[in-house]
């Protein structure tokens, strides 16, 4: 029986050639099953790993008792075909089509490794998931930490998400607090009988423009932070005194911080301000890059450059919430992820790939000189 | 042929009985026009009257040749009824329903002027209007205006609106403007890459929240101004830098000053707190009491108290549009305006009605030693 056999992957040639071939099974967010289906199936070919499957997440992993295990993580959906597909290599070796940047680029290097490195310095665990592209609480990463944390386990990960091959270490946090001011309403034309709430907010606002944001170094790297207001609203009729005002901030903070001190910093700056309640609206941790534990130094030695602050929340803070810590490190430059002329420099994944199995081939640090 | 002959209004009795038949002729806005064919076929019974109609507006004059003339003018709609008709006198002397107080009573105290006053003191313009207490562009009052100024011509004009047997003077403007705040959007991870459009509106909030209002004393009536936010709006998204923010403030102005320099003050306040732009949204001018003119002086004196100033907007002002000076002064208390209680004092409708009539047969000023 051949009818339900998922399309054939063959991972013997390079990461570049196995990604226009990835790119040709469209999996946007939602579709991922035949995708997925054909990771499993390849990853299933090769006997030093055990696979497991939670809907259309395939993880694989060695248990070869290394001292230290590393993930390496990447997504397979994509946002909306544009057009762009099937895939085409032009002749200066840019391949062109929806995901080649973000990130079959990355998966390829990740099946390649999975593939070629039969007896890895560190055990390794590979993640493919599916979901990324859309809603947070879709995202299979996060129904793989909930369901099955013990699958993601690890000393370090590396996500391979588009970072034009820089390191991009940890992610910084964003709260977003809704802070409300109190009044009393009134007729506008009496207005001495009612309290300002707009007017109540000019502390806050003030606060705001004057806040000089911090820039801590974290394992290595500099951080910058920001505080800043994303929304204001308040007011209640053309002629009324308004009762109410609220301004939502939003504070992006290294990792340094927790997610309580974090909350504890924005209610500290505002403390004088008059503000009538604080309101917690959105939550996401930052992430440690980790950068000090053996594995990530020897990953960077290995993959070179400088590694640099990654400001942006990504999925590295999920495993930074299960103890990983993660950077995100890929193929591809991120400015061309989610464009109609998506491309990847087939140079730049197949540096990618060898740096990789370098860092995982190596002999252990402890066996160096 | 009697078949569309109007209810039939009888001016004899007082004016506490004439208000309970205009109270039981419903005049929801828009739908006036039985009680308008009312009024108008009673005040052709009166030889000394000119009558003209507009719509459902109803004008009636004296042309006595006296050197000043007087407008008494009252709005003949209601607020929908409110399970509150017909009326409904009680053992206090109390009359209950829609439109007691705002404002048939009013209403019926112009009409008892016209009927018993055949040879005022000074030539009389009855104005019962339309359309009151709905859209602004509605208003009969401003039809008239725009269509036959003529027939509001006048020195001196009372409105007959609820005003607790007080007189209120002139009223105050009211101009709305929207202050536009500059910015550049960015990514809230990347904050310093942008100019945050809602922080730039801190110096604005700071110089309301300072502000010290006038209290201009204008005809020996002291006004308070107010210079409010009344709305603010600022925010693209949850993680962007946002690019525009908007305040929109609220100037109540005393009759000392016109259009023009109302908002050349609002602009003066925020001359230097970096507003992009200042946008007129709605305005609408301040009244002149009109308290030194010697019709007026002679009304302060026939109906006596301490008149005080109209702090809201009235149909007053678009008597002064007109060059007219014109003041709030009717029974009722305007707290009970717009409610299913609504009602009215029979002793204050005669009162009001006493005293008008003691203005306006009394004699002349100059007559006088």
């Amino acid at each position: 029986m051949e009818t339900s056999a998922p399309p054939a992957l063959r991972l013997g040639p390079d990461a570049a050639a196995l990604t226009a071939r990835l790119v040709d099974i469209p999996s946007v967010s939602g579709a991922e099953g035949p995708l997925a289906d054909a990771v499993e199936a390849a990853l299933r070919e090769l006997p030093w790993l055990r696979v497991d499957r939670l809907g259309n997440n395939v993880v694989a992993r060695t248990f070869l008792g290394r001292p230290e295990r590393v993930v390496l993580a990447g997504h397979l959906d994509t946002v909306p075909v544009a057009e762009n597909l099937p895939s085409r290599l032009d002749a200066d070796g840019v391949l062109w089509g929806c995901g080649t940047c973000d990130m079959k680029s990355g998966v390829a290097v990740q099946l390649r490794v999975a593939a070629t490195v039969p007896e890895p310095n560190r055990d390794l665990t590979f993640v493919f998931y599916d979901n990324e592209e859309v809603a947070a609480h879709l995202n299979g990463l996060g129904r793989l930490a909930a369901r099955h944390p013990d699958w993601l386990a690890g000393d370090f990960a590396v996500l391979l998400e588009p970072s034009g091959g820089e390191v991009e270490g940890g992610c910084q946090g964003t709260l977003r607090m809704l802070l409300r001011l109190p009044g009393r309403r009134a007729h506008s034309a009496r207005s001495w009988t009612g309290e300002n709430a707009i007017h109540a907010a000019a502390p806050v606002l003030a606060r705001l423009a004057a806040y000089r944001p911090r820039r801590p170094v974290v394992d290595g790297l500099e951080y910058r932070e920001g505080l800043n207001a994303v929304r204001i609203e308040g007011g209640v009729a053309g002629n009324v005194i308004p009762d109410a005002c609220a301004v939502t901030v939003n504070y992006r903070y290294a990792p340094d911080r927790d997610e309580a001190a974090a909350v504890a910093h924005v209610r500290e700056v505002f403390a004088d301000c008059g503000v009538a309640e604080f309101v917690v609206d959105d939550h996401s941790p930052a992430a440690l890059p980790g950068l000090s534990h053996p594995a990530a130094r020897a990953f960077i030695a290995a993959v070179g450059g400088e590694p640099r602050a990654k400001y942006g929340w990504t999925d590295v803070a999920r495993f930074s919430a299960l103890g990983v810590p993660a950077v995100n490190y890929g193929p591809g430059d991120p400015n061309l992820a989610h464009k109609a002329d998506e491309r990847v420099s087939v140079a730049d994944v197949l540096r990618c790939e060898e740096r990789l199995r370098a860092w995982l081939t190596a002999p252990p640090a402890a066996a160096r000189p």
